[in-house]
């Protein structure tokens, strides 16, 4: 979550650094999706990612209307957890040689993301209804629910992947 | 999973690779949780995270066994997205004023990490079938059940928090 200009000393002060955190994080997503996308090579996968774009630029939006519930500007904190997952997931394309490695190494990097996104996400909805701010509880909860079936879509993709190999 | 010394041309490449990016990371987790222990006041928490530190040095024991398993030394490669989930913890750690901001703020980063090792263990369990290592994937498999009851165990007690706050 980087480094703070300011203490954290309430529940509210943790919510807003959190939510700058994860608005921090999607925007780095936006960025970097799309050499995923160009990278795969299977074409639901390609499709998922490209469908999971899209969602990502809707979500970046929904932070900032969350933001805005909240009596806040929309603002990022550097997020060094998505930084460093979005690093790994470079360094193991740029190194993977096949074609079928470079799929399961992206789809195993996309699902990192997803994960960190879970949690995050989980934690603000607990937050917000924490809060009393229920409003922005179902605004984070519509991404979350997103996060989740990305997460297992993923996995399908990587199901599909090893029994078309085994056919 | 930083900077690689040889391709990733095979899945077997990649499971090998996979398995010592999170080595390093349960190292870091192991040097890391004391940390958390001695700034959390929760008693539940407290517990929670020592029982956790055990369970933890347990897995590094186990991920030593499939390595050896899978005829590899054990041997670690650095992990910039534990690494950056781990300074987030402590940067957050370090400004929280508030006893209960605290617990919170240690709750949120923890189950941080629980979801970086969900995902890395799922993907791990998942080649190691696709590769023929039955075996393999079932030692993971018992790390990854852990990993999903160290994160319901955490939001049970970020729930018994809000419900003492609430009393």
């Amino acid at each position: 979550m980087g480094l703070f200009s300011k203490s954290i000393n309430t529940l509210d002060d943790l919510f807003v650094h959190t939510l700058q955190d994860i608005y921090y994080a999607e925007q780095q997503i936006v960025k970097n999706l799309p050499t995923m996308i160009g990278k795969a090579t299977d074409p639901e996968l390609k499709k998922g990612l490209q469908k999971h774009l899209t969602e990502t630029e809707n979500q970046v939006k929904r932070l900032e209307k969350v933001f805005e519930m909240h009596g806040q500007s929309p603002k990022g904190t550097t997020c060094a957890a998505m930084d460093g997952i979005l690093e790994e997931a470079e360094d193991i394309m740029g190194v993977a040689k096949d074609e079928e490695v470079t799929d399961a190494a992206i789809i195993s990097s996309a699902q990192a993301v997803e994960h960190y996104e879970i949690t995050r996400y989980g934690t603000l909805v607990a937050f917000a209804k924490e809060l009393g701010r229920d409003d922005c509880a179902a605004v984070l909860q519509q991404t979350l629910d997103e996060e989740y079936a990305a997460d297992k879509k993923l996995t399908a993709v990587a199901e599909a992947r090893v029994n078309r190999k085994a056919a």
